[in-house]
């Protein structure tokens, strides 16, 4: 605490002044909203006084420079000492121009227009009076049956690492201070809420620290170490523990050995969740545990409002303790100039100027094109412009693709993959019909598409889920399309023409008896607000898909949790000398997932050859260029992600079977070969060692390049020590 | 090491002679066997050779009096020492008398039965020449996708401790050196080889060292707090390293810790197996880490045959650490009275006498009765013998009803459901036909099932998994019957007719689809030589069911894992003011399983009233009886398990919602009340608590009493300290 102005500040702080920038509320609690500070319904059931409101530190979900700036105003009229009020909303992925889910933003494996979509969303959201984003979201997931699989960049602790930077990088800016462009993020979840149990929102996390440390942690850490300015806590337990009532988590890992001095916060209502978890009898040891574990700021319920005094008085927590929090929230203010313009960037006329832009709009184009996913293609795609084309499914017409967490989002605003379409074709080569809705439907609905197919060359069926589907507590037991349009493929099946899949959807689907179906699917994710001109765009060629999935897509729900970067048990299954029935398998599915981690198709074809190392042995010092040629073998250009993974081939732990060390994306016209280079350092092979400590051994290792986790060349190489 | 007889053996041993003596290998490698020791195929490549055989310690898989003692009196004479071999084999629910499978027995919750089961199991086995077998496994299971769930009792730490117990108690009895009856128990898989990822076999185990010790350990421990002479290795790892190169696991938690100096056994081939693991880089180094860890016995692989003795000369291995596991292994033998008799029970003449006597099949019956589980009834049964029955399915005739792990066990032996039925009613009024095998069928047998059903009163469909689909490496990723089944149920549920279902199968099924269409299901695992019997009796009321589940049956696979003992979360679905959305919970499914942890009908009904505690507070030095009254008001005689569970309402760690803490099994006449009696003391409510001591906490308790562990009365009480 080494701020002049803050520390000075606390000191003419009261107890109460103090402990009510502890405080988030949500904007109606505010006189200068839109409904000026009345307080109804379940809010009136958390106890805050007017005193609390006054004093309180930052607002939740606040947005729209014209009530940003009335909040702060009416606020600045009563706080005595005249703290503004930090403003603070969920700015997932985009503000008003909504970009792809991250799932999808991941499978673009680009990171340069991942950094450019925080940006846009920063932009949006600091001109209409945002200062802190619930952003970005880096848990590493595993499971397709929890619903915010779409919140996160994938399986990969490196690649969501990477992209974590991005977003960060995106969001902030170099200088808060100075660019009100800008908004701070706040990295979450703090930690491993991507493994909740069975996949089911909120439940239980176990995993051994070692698991912890090597796959979870990574990312949050490189969301800190690019600067990010704040973290939200986990809904779940770490060992035991509820995150955010959780010390060992929060003061000896997060702040201690990641060095992280911003702002704690607790997810929505986790403070007081800690009494249904069971390790708080009530709001009082609710409060006591999240302020001793270093949580900074509670968001929504009023354990800290209530009870931090009378535990300072009583001894339980230093008043110290409360007053570093408030440090870090001002410093946070500080940081973000609002002490010098509490109003920051909100500005109503630049708002309306600058909030779903076209330029902005070409980005949110430009990444939902690089985000999809072509799994399959017998080709039938891309789409001839000349031939009848039947356009059916419940996602056909449908604005519902801007996926969960896009609370300012319009449908309205979206372009539909039928809007999208129609600017490339005639009308009469175009018929459309639903076919059925998401999850019901009729026989009138399947008579008419299928009377429309009919009369169709090719089949497009627009499919999926709908957002509500996914996201946050929208977790699934059965992960395949609704019942009702497996009916629908059916039905499209029967009348024998070919049939392409687009699929709308937040997760990885089990695709079990329709896969074999489908002679193309191109997996669009939720693309957001253009989502419609450039999935129109992949299907007919206009542009080349080039996403390659982030996350696997199971055999069936049955085969969960079903990752690449996995061990190779002391049985696998394709070892040399392997029995037929004593190996590590499932009798009825392989082991490895339909659609792997790094795979996707393109228009053109694209060869790997000539793997070489620089050296086949590696020292501490010395590092080694690994360099592969690849080669365009169709006829259109296309951009081809190049991905890199190594094996340890013995450690002291168990090493998994590939880990994404690096990867380029090369654009390759026709015929063109491209010699692509890495280096490979000795850090990128260290590991957490059975005392945990982080360091590499001398020894074998492999290196695969490839198009994806499954297709690679390989080769060898030592490293001494 | 104080045993003299023993030191001074080992002090007149050569090293290559200690080493042979941590070797084990199959029958076929020693002279005395039926093949005379003709080494061929893949146990050639061992290269295990002449002298390491005649010095080599014990034998896999020898049984039958006649070559047990022809291979020990052929080694006797070659052995310098006059060192008696150790026979091993796996004994696990029977030798040939098949009592049901493990999760069977589990669901008879009768301690004294089990005990008596692995008594008659070790009678046979030790006439004919077994000295020890690899039972109990142990392990907790919470996920059926995994094959051997059949061999474990089931989800609960405490029950399954009591089984380990039970049947410790029974192979072994009171003194090995004098009961030629009984055998050397070895509890498996230590540790946590049940918790194996994705339900696939041999695959890598996650958990925080706290959910090893709350609920994965106590079985284990349970088992050598009972006496039980070894231990086997698990193929798994445990934070991230191979169980069988796990010092910390081995050397600290299972000697040091638990405090067990008895002989530690590799499971078949796990040694070697750290190669493909990746913790060896080769056979020396695989040695170098079991012998380490503390393994004394390496099965059927030959890294300690072939690098022990170069790793003492080099320095690597200490002879010492050798020294100690001859000791262990000849201690053990010593124990067995294999120096003053090597051929110990070994008995042709008793042996055709004991095996499979009228005595063991009774056992074998009872014990089927009692492990059979009334999943659902809407009163058709039991059936009325007058009535024209149609028993039809796979497993109508079906002698494969023994289950894996029964090897010497003959299906010609088993009783099948046909011909327990056959003794009961008229052959005209029983119909029987096939429908379908397991997973294959025909038109032609579909056809002749129904013209059988069309004629009969009531259909009995006996269904199920062939052994293979369960067992070792026998892992489904689809736990629904197979498809084939379904079709049979869904053409007999066609004729209008009621229909009880007949399980035979070795874990939880999904019943998605079917369980709706049955008027009836009982579960008869694999009841073992006398299931037929077993289960015609219970199907028609001569016996009155009284299993209780002890593993979870899923709504859906992708339900799994689901277990009772799971705890609450911050946002439980069933709490008063839970919203609609923002709980823990699936879209589609509950969150309970279909049939819970303690679920089993009977055709009776008992009612549960004036549940009691002795005081609302417990203290440390005053336990605290709770009384229950059961009344039977149905209008037969029926056993009834009486469950207690408790929850501890706030811990310093998340508890679970409900732990199991005691049991009881009374017999009620039609009308009758009885008053159940439990003691619950301060013991019973220690737990591990964030440093991990355990111990317990003053504060509210919740008991509840009932018939499973969904359906109680429940009562408060404080434990004040």
């Amino acid at each position: 605490m080494n701020n002049n102005r803050i520390t000075s500040l606390i000191e003419k702080m009261t107890v109460h002044e103090k402990i009510s920038q502890l405080i988030q509320l949500a904007t109606p609690f505010y006189e200068g909203a839109a409904n000026g500070g009345q307080i109804t319904g379940p809010m009136q059931e958390l106890g805050i006084q007017k005193e609390d409101v006054i004093n309180s530190g930052s607002v939740l979900g606040a947005s729209g420079a014209k009530e940003v700036r009335s909040i702060q105003e009416a606020h600045l009229k009563e706080n005595r000492l005249g703290i503004p009020l930090l403003m603070m909303a969920d700015i997932v992925h985009g503000y008003k121009t909504i970009f792809p889910v991250p799932l999808a933003i991941g499978c673009s494996w680009d990171l340069e227009d991942a950094e450019k979509s925080a940006e846009i969303a920063a932009k949006e959201a600091s001109v209409s009076g945002v200062h802190v984003t619930f952003a970005p979201m880096v848990d590493l997931v595993r499971d397709p049956r929890w619903g915010r699989v779409m919140e996160s960049t994938g399986e990969d602790p490196f690649l969501n690492s990477e992209f974590a930077r991005a977003f960060v990088r995106g969001f902030q800016g170099n200088d808060l201070s100075n660019e009100t462009d800008r908004v701070a993020a706040c990295v979450k979840h703090f930690a491993a809420y991507g493994a909740a149990e069975g996949g089911r929102d909120y439940n239980t996390v176990d995993m051994s620290e070692r698991q912890l440390r090597e796959s979870y942690l990574p990312a949050y850490k490189a969301a800190l170490d690019e600067g990010c300015e704040m973290v939200m806590t986990a809904f779940n337990t770490v060992d035991g523990i509820p995150a955010t009532g959780n010390k060992r988590l929060m003061r000896d890992m997060l702040r201690e050995e990641m060095g992280f001095n911003g702002v704690l916060i607790s997810d929505w209502g986790a403070v007081k969740e800690q009494i249904p978890h069971g390790v708080a009898r009530d709001e009082k040891e609710a409060a006591e545990k999240a302020i001793q574990a270093g949580v900074d700021i509670e968001m929504m319920t009023s354990c800290y409002a209530h009870h931090l005094q009378s535990l300072i008085e009583e001894g339980k927590v230093e008043e110290k303790t409360v007053d570093e929090a408030v440090y870090r929230i001002l410093e946070l203010k500080e940081k973000l100039g609002l002490f010098e313009n509490p109003y920051r960037g909100a500005d109503e006329e630049r708002e309306k100027e600058i909030v779903l832009s076209e330029t902005h709009r070409e980005a949110a184009y430009e990444l939902a094109v690089k985000s999809s996913v072509l799994l399959k293609n017998d080709g039938i795609l891309p789409l001839n412009k000349e031939k009848k084309i039947a356009l059916i499914g419940p996602f056909a017409k449908s604005g519902d693709i801007l996926g969960p967490w896009s609370w300012l989002g319009s449908k309205d605003e979206a372009v539909t993959l039928f809007d999208g379409i129609s600017k490339k074709v005639s009308s009469e080569n175009l018929l459309v019909e639903k076919g059925c809705n998401v999850e019901t439907g009729s026989e009138e609905l399947f008579n008419k598409a299928i009377s429309q197919a009919k009369k169709a060359d090719v089949i497009v069926l627009a499919l999926g889920e709908d957002s509500e589907m996914s996201g946050e507590a929208g977790c699934r037991a059965d992960i395949r399309l609704p019942e009702i349009q497996l009916e629908l493929i059916s039905k499209m099946k029967e009348l024998g023409k070919p049939v392409a899949f687009v699929l709308f959807n937040g997760r990885p689907l089990d695709l079990t008896g329709i896969e074999g179906q489908a002679d193309a699917i191109l997996e669009a994710w939720y693309p957001g607000t253009e989502g419609g001109n450039a999935v129109a765009d992949l299907l007919f060629g206009d542009r080349n898909p080039s996403g390659k999935l982030t996350m696997s897509f199971p055999h069936t729900v049955g085969q969960v949790p079903v990752y690449y970067n996995n061990y190779n048990t002391g049985r696998p299954k394709d070892a040399p000398d392997a029995q037929i029935r004593y190996v590590s398998q499932y009798l009825d599915i392989p082991n490895e997932p339909l659609y792997p981690f790094g795979h996707g198709l393109s228009y053109t074809n694209y060869q790997y050859s000539e793997l070489n190392l620089s050296s086949n042995t590696m020292t501490t010092d010395q590092s080694l260029n690994v360099s592969v040629n690849v080669t365009n073998s169709g006829d259109i250009t296309g951009d081809e992600i190049v991905q890199l993974y190594v094996r340890d081939m013995a450690g002291e732990v168990v090493r998994p079977l590939k880990e994404l060390k690096a990867f380029k994306k090369v654009t390759l016209a026709p015929g063109e070969t491209k010699t692509v280079e890495f280096t490979l350092t000795e850090e990128q092979l260290r590991y957490h060692h059975v005392d945990l400590t982080f360091s590499s051994d001398a020894g074998e290792f492999t290196v695969f390049v490839g198009g994806s986790s499954r297709d690679v060349l390989s080769a060898e190489f030592e490293l001494t020590k």
